[in-house]
């Protein structure tokens, strides 16, 4: 296998791209080769197989979802963290199809499902610990529905947009914060 | 186009089998014809083309997602009512992720996405109107919220099984409930 990384970023960033386009079954090696404009059998060269691209495609998405530090600068207001994370994901819509991509694929790939189950999983007792830590309001079970509340308005923004547009997907995330996560919850 | 409904229906059906297992590219007039056990040709007798298809599928899922009359029975418990519904979803698995399906579809499709909006925007106003008219604790916009935290509990739960089990999806469902639809909310 060959290993200039960032090559490899950009076969998984044209990838990225073929799943958000094309859907999980239009995503092939030579449709990699294709996207990101590389001679015939250069994806091959990098990646064992398909199984191999879709569980690296799952790392590379994290990545390009980091936060920036200046997306964490400033006082901590979990809505305005969460707002920006909206606008984030306004930006890279085809990071986020994809992964709405992977999870459908996970449904028909047991090994796929235990990747993304351990991956989510870690994510989200990472954000749970993040914010038990930095002392912000609200407990740990309001962390996960607020998580939960995010994931559906993402999905719907991603493919009904219009249908959040009447109730301002800035001021649900407002109020989801407030009630999700009350000043004298338990924990 | 034929009119038989029983047979239609059964079409589509087989359609939502084939979404749900194949994904969208999966989806051929073809694979519906293979899926149902009838002569090859039988779906193009039926529908004019595959965004015909896509669209009829979106208004089978309803037919097949309303609740039985026997879930809205007994006094009224949104948390109850809930957990009848996250019940349904898995005992209809193919109906959601040939949903997730329609979705992502969607995002290629302006006419789909159309259609989707419309639908989508109804359903969620019909629920809405009825929480209210129930005088059931809660406010429009909790239940807004509510709807978006059950579709991302839908998602995780259809996606990545594992992931909420440590954090029981019937008790957040009843945190849910507790925390965004307030006795004393505003409206």
């Amino acid at each position: 296998m060959r290993q200039n990384p960032q090559r490899r970023a950009a076969l998984l960033d044209a990838a990225i791209e073929v799943l958000a386009r094309e859907g999980s079954r239009g995503l092939t090696l030579r449709a990699v080769d294709k996207e990101a404009g590389v001679p015939v059998g250069t994806t091959t060269n990098y990646f064992a197989d398909r199984s191999q691209l879709l569980v690296e495609i799952l790392h590379r998405t994290r990545e390009r979802l980091t936060p920036d530090p200046a997306d964490l600068a400033g006082p901590l207001d979990t809505a305005v963290l969460l707002g920006r994370l909206l606008e984030r994901m306004r930006r890279e819509r085809s990071v986020h199809i994809a992964m709405l991509e992977l999870r459908l694929e996970a449904t028909r790939r047991p090994e796929l499902q235990r990747e993304l189950s351990g991956f989510q999983g870690a994510e989200l007792e990472a954000n749970i610990a993040w914010h038990l830590e930095q002392g912000l309001p609200g407990d740990r079970r309001g962390v996960v529905l607020l998580y939960l509340a995010m994931l559906g308005l993402i999905v719907d923004d991603l493919t009904v947009p219009e249908l959040l547009e009447p109730h301002s997907p800035e001021a649900l995330i407002e109020t989801m914060v407030e009630r999700l996560l009350p000043q004298d919850a338990p924990d």
